[in-house]
């Protein structure tokens, strides 16, 4: 961290609003076609390239969405531009441009800035979007970071959480619960390093999962894996809350049921033996934990071989009529537990 | 205001986040044309309609942009999108949507949201936006509302701020300063309640200047008038800062110098008297006070004549070269005085 630390560092008020919005912005760029007016102006403009355009913006907040304590300056703004951008890549899009807001206390230097916006930087670069808009004010408490993104798609390419109908299939891209357990580990850690500041962490052995919570990416690859093998899903959503609410929010706005299969949910090795280790259920922290920004859509049956060997994608579940429900069948059995946004219920019974 | 006084009122957690956002955005509707679809999917969908896509974002902090001890919830809501429409009308843009990023401490009730989306709905009416997104989170301490603002414009129409040739008149819409002053009153109100609680504070007869405070109007109506002026203008910005500050961005994108003429500058009666009341001058209130909202731009000098007996508008300067720098001509002289972001310097000299 770089707070309160080195009294050679530079106050925010050395450059003022106007000085500092240059000096975070001055390294950016603009690449895209679309991007025609960015940082400077009242507003951006945007050429929709005779595209439709997404746009959706997310707030995180120290203290409730992050612990600076534990999360690097850099990872937060990388990480803050990755959750927009998945926004984006959940309805189809290909994101193209971003607006950030800063609010900081005082107790945060021009360094800490800097950081924050070399993460920024990072994912602008990695995923091709320009930083078009922002702004930077003073903050009575802590550090609140606001992320717009934008993002165009053809109409007819445009994915909705509306659209599963029944006898469709449910499919995830990647595997899911590593963000989750990675929190674990960071949390483990934090809490040790408290209670003993010359205690070293045990980070070693677990970089899969914390990187997946520290350094997520957004599966903005998906549309174009998607396109080469002819799919184009029927609704999609992506996994920031835990698959279980993302499933009640699909089936909600599509009016319909799932099932989902438990033994078909995609771990790495290490979720599983992580989960092991605090004890917890591997399904629990999928359907639960949230954060692993995989994209979960439905397909039409009809495009069940076009999908079922390609390794980024797990088929999961189905589609049945609302009546049904959201239901998960227990690993092992054909035991069938209500999905609730919390994970899920009790047993309820077996279906068929 | 709402907060802690009544335990009648309703925690947040009583909804929790989707429940919260769809309790907020139930009564908005869409009603523009290029409003595809709003809350409620990872992202807004919005159709350009053949136009280029303006874009802002601003944040509004508990403590630095506002007082909850004289500024009512539902006025804030009201402002939050006014001055982020400013922002398009600045670029000679129709404001069409906004998302609502808001975060708020447990110290406000659901009741107080309510308020806040009061004010946001009456505005999104008013100005015919629609709301399509945004989220709702809690925060640490305080209120933090981050609005993004989205308009369309045919390419032809923008009006950036780095059109500005010499030669050019400057023109500002409405009146200025009273808005400074209004807040004035506000703090000297508040100062009197807080010594003494029972004291009624004196709010009669500044109507007018309260109002251009606490709930100012954003000038998406010029648009439509310098349309049928058949006036373009050659660069714009709006008057959030305060005049010497715009008038500053404007020639430095435009690379030009200004000249502003104090006796020009437009003020109601209410303002005059009340700087007198407070022994200010009406014109620094102007130039460093800010938050009139008013546009204020450039026209070519061949425009004079379509512009200049109109009610609307003042022509208080003129375009010069860069190096002749920006200058105030003072009041019943034509001494000058360099301008500066606060204001403006002592006086330089005089020129012909």
């Amino acid at each position: 961290m770089l707070e309160e630390k080195n009294p050679q560092l530079t106050p925010i008020s050395a450059l003022g609003e106007f000085g500092m919005i240059k000096h975070l912005t001055e390294k950016f760029s603009l690449t895209n076609e679309s991007s025609l007016l960015g940082v400077g102006d009242d507003a951006a403009i945007i050429d929709p390239l005779d595209q439709k355009v997404l746009v959706s913006t997310d707030t995180l907040i120290e203290g409730v969405h992050f612990n600076l304590g534990y999360v690097p300056l850099k990872h937060l703004g990388y990480k803050a531009v990755v959750v927009n951008l998945s926004d984006i890549a959940a309805m189809n899009g290909t994101p193209t441009q971003i607006l950030v807001s800063i609010a900081v206390s005082n107790r945060f230097p021009i360094e800490a800035l800097d950081e924050i916006y070399a993460g920024i930087k990072l994912a602008c670069d990695r995923y091709k979007v320009d930083l078009v808009g922002g702004d930077t004010t003073s903050s009575t408490s802590g550090l609140v970071l606001t992320l717009t993104a934008i993002g165009l798609c053809p109409q007819d390419q445009i994915v909705r959480r509306d659209g599963a109908k029944q006898g469709d299939l449910l499919v995830v891209s990647g595997d899911l619960g590593g963000a989750y357990l990675g929190l674990q580990i960071l949390e483990r850690e934090h809490s040790v390093f408290l209670a003993n500041p010359n205690m070293q962490p045990e980070m070693q052995g677990f970089d899969y999962i914390l990187e997946r919570q520290l350094k997520p990416e957004a599966r903005t690859d998906v549309k174009a894996i998607l396109k080469t093998l002819e799919i184009l899903p029927t609704s999609m959503i992506d996994v920031s809350d835990g698959l279980a609410s993302e499933i009640l929010h699909l089936s909600a706005q599509s009016k319909v049921g799932i099932r989902l299969y438990e033994e078909k949910i995609p771990f790495d090795t290490m979720t599983i033996t992580t989960a092991d280790e605090f004890n917890l259920n591997p399904a629990m922290c999928a359907l639960n934990g949230g954060e692993d920004y995989e994209l979960l859509f439905t397909i039409a049956a009809a495009d069940f071989d076009k999908i079922k060997n390609h390794p980024d994608f797990s088929i999961i579940g189905h589609v049945v009529e609302q009546a049904q429900g959201n239901k998960m069948v227990l690993r092992g059995s054909n035991e069938l537990a209500d999905l609730t946004a919390q994970g899920w219920d009790a047993i309820l019974g077996s279906e068929d």
